[in-house]
């Protein structure tokens, strides 16, 4: 279900993309904050960290955490084209998917990166399971505002 | 973990309305958007929507379905106060809280009551856990408009 809730969100998140140009991507979401192009950016950027967390790759785009997650869309940091961000994003849910479909029930509820050992055998909650429904909200989150890019969105 | 997914999504919306004003919730979250206000009646609604269809508790505020889910905000419908609204969502919540203690594990797993016993049979994920991970996700997604209301949200 967990799993069902991810796929979900993700296929929700593209429906809004999909439906915009790159032009439109660009704008704020709203006055002041984060725009459509900082947003897929951190979400990239989050997603790709996942595949680290779960121990499924090395990280491939770490060079997205400076521009789109540890600063502020105003840092002056060159930030990835939209177009760029958006060929990325297809191909990290695309191996995503993949890396789910060969997780076992019993892998799901072992240790992700973030947690040590010692961590784990107190909080075994803070499993692999649990960073995914975690990064699901995470990006539940982030779509509500995306939707705010899109003309009759609430 | 979906439970505990649900809680820290609860206390996350909490921390924002707490931080405003009445005068502040009742603003749009975006020009020409949804207000704090009907955000609010919103979230409460689905919330009480939610203790019916879990087969918890008979409904006791189906009357805000009209004003604050089935028709948009401009919609001419009284909608009860903001002030209003934050006693209902604290007593919501703690009602939940309640009844999520006394749900057995096995419990999370039988069907919910918006989908029929034949329907069930054929898609067994259709079960309480389940509604509660996609209303958590709906939480994070308003929260993320939510968010808006507050000088520095992101």
């Amino acid at each position: 279900m967990a799993v069902m809730a991810w796929e979900t969100e993700v296929t929700r998140i593209n429906k809004i993309l999909d439906g915009l140009t790159d032009q439109e991507l660009q704008k704020e979401t709203a006055p002041g904050r984060n725009s459509g192009h900082y947003l897929l950016g951190h979400l990239l950027a989050v997603s790709d960290g996942m595949i680290g967390l779960l121990g499924w790759e090395e990280r491939s785009l770490k060079n997205l955490d400076a521009p789109f997650v540890s600063n502020p869309e105003k840092a002056a940091i060159e930030k990835l084209p939209v177009a760029k961000l958006r060929e990325l994003w297809q191909s990290v849910n695309t191996r995503i998917s993949q890396h789910i479909q060969k997780t076992s029930a019993d892998d799901w509820f072992k240790r992700h990166n973030a947690v040590s050992d010692e961590d784990f055998a107190k909080e075994p909650h803070r499993n692999k399971l649990n960073l995914l429904i975690n990064r699901t909200n995470h990006m539940s989150y982030h779509r509500g505002q995306l939707i705010y890019l899109t003309k009759k969105g609430e």
